[in-house]
């Protein structure tokens, strides 16, 4: 008999926009998993995918506030950055995001923390762009590990 | 026998995605006509129907700014605001926008600037949301109006 990980990544493509949604469970309360995206040097930590490092260069989240983070791979360095339209704290993050590499992408992505009681969250994050073929590309990109070992991180941040 | 004004204001619906995508022609140089998307004096005095004034609270029209402004009609205001993820001189601006009324909606803008040569230039706006209901009901709402008569004062602005 196995046993199933509670708190499992699920990744779906909208049907009717093109859109992404991510959903994860944290055994952590709102305000620690908040604390985990807006924090750079907590951000850093856990970041995309188990073999990356990632180097903050600008992390101004809140409002109004812009970012930029590169991500390092194989002595490789990916760049990425965006606009944070919308921080409410321990809630909601409204961002936007390109991956330098493809400077004329953007999506506009959304967070949002619900509290599910007994110190625990439950994570939305959708990703929205202007063309379905953008996002299957996307998907297709192997973003779906960067996000499910990120997350796994992010439980090893949450539980210090 | 009637004479079709050379720079009409397109609005079409995509049937893909939820995106509304405005055309529009200048007759001015895309720098002029960047300009008068960035500079917040100019800015303030051709957003928007004939019948508002708009008031510029913050324009840090730059990629990683952010803006507000209000508009006024009838006594009344009304507040929007967003952030910018791109500002390309003479070409692109990429920038969210929430009309603070309905503070949970958010909105992807990309304005493209084509060089038609002869000191002319196509503007390009679109409009991204993540429905189509959201979308329909910001077309329905009488947006056309205020981006028809806009343009118009946009023209005024760009021939003095």
């Amino acid at each position: 008999m196995t046993t199933t990980h509670r708190n499992e990544t699920r990744i779906d493509v909208d049907p009717e926009v093109p859109l992404v949604r991510i959903t994860r469970e944290f055994d952590a309360p709102p305000a620690k998993v908040f604390r985990a995206h807006t924090d750079p040097e907590l951000f850093a930590q856990w970041v995309g995918p188990r073999d990356t490092e990632t180097r903050v260069d600008v992390f101004d989240c809140h409002t109004g506030g812009s970012y930029r983070f590169v991500t390092i791979s194989d002595g490789e360095e990916y760049g990425f950055r965006g606009c944070f339209h919308e921080v409410r704290p321990d809630e909601l993050i409204v961002q936007t995001f390109t991956f330098e590499g493809e400077p004329d992408g953007v999506a506009l992505e959304k967070l949002v923390l619900e509290d599910l009681g007994d110190g625990r969250t439950r994570l939305t994050s959708t990703s929205l762009v202007d063309s379905f073929a953008g996002r299957d590309a996307f998907v297709a990109s192997g973003m779906e590990v960067g996000v499910r070992e990120g997350y796994e991180r992010l439980d090893e941040v949450l539980a210090r």
